[in-house]
C-alpha cells in the first residue's frame, strides 16, 4: 500500500491471500482518504480483479464506483538478470456512499437481527 | 471465437498458448469484420491482458484502439456440481489504421529491406 500524490492510495496485489487485499481496500475506502487504485502485474492480475469484485459485490455493494481500468506493459529484470515484459493492470475504485462511523469493523453488512 | 450480434467478434481466452490467441485477434482485426472483444474468466484473465498487450504493442502498434475494459463476476457450476463465483474481464479492441491488403501474412512489420 502506498500514498498517491493525487490523494488516495494504491494497493499492490501480490502473493498474499485475496481476502488480505480485500480488507486493505475496504479499510482504505472506509477511512475517507479518497480513491483507491488496485494495481497488479503478471500472475497477480487475475487476483486484482477478484479483489475488486469481492469489494464491490460483497463488502461495499452499491457504495463503490469503478473508474477507467488501464492495462499496460512493464519491463522488468528477472532473477537471472534478463529483461522481460510483464503485463499490468490498474483498477481505480471510489466510494460513493456515506462513510461508516469511525471504528466500524470491516465486514459485509450483518443480517438484520431479530428483536428478542 | 464467436460472432457478436453487434458486428465484430469475441475471442475467448482459454488454455492454449498466448500466441495462438494473439494470431486469432490480429487475423480478426485485419479481416475488416469490425471490433474484437477479448474475454476471459478466472485464471485466464492475466493471459487476456498479455494477448491484448502483445497485439497492440508488437503486431499492430499504433493501429489499434483499446475500448472500455469491463470486469464482472459469473456464477459457474464446477466439476463437483457446486456453484462458484468466478471473475471475468472483457477488453474491446478496434482497428484504427488502414487494413492490410488481403492475403497479407500475420506478423510484425518486417524491417525495411536493403535494396540490392
Amino acid at each position: 500500500m502506498s500514498d498517491d500524490p493525487g490523494g488516495g492510495t494504491t494497493v499492490f496485489i501480490g502473493l498474499k491471500p485475496t481476502m488480505t487485499y480485500v480488507f486493505q481496500v475496504v479499510t482504505q475506502l472506509n477511512s475517507g482518504s479518497g480513491p483507491v487504485v488496485v494495481k497488479a502485474r503478471g500472475n497477480a492480475i487475475g487476483k486484482a480483479v477478484d479483489v475488486v469484485e469481492v469489494v464491490r459485490r460483497r463488502f461495499l455493494e452499491g457504495q463503490v464506483e469503478l473508474g477507467a481500468i488501464a492495462i499496460g506493459t512493464e519491463r522488468l529484470t528477472n532473477r537471472e538478470g534478463r529483461e522481460a515484459n510483464v503485463s499490468s493492470i490498474s483498477i481505480p475504485l471510489t466510494r460513493t456512499g456515506p462513510l461508516p462511523p469511525a471504528g466500524t469493523a470491516v465486514g459485509p453488512e450483518p443480517p438484520a437481527s431479530d428483536p428478542p
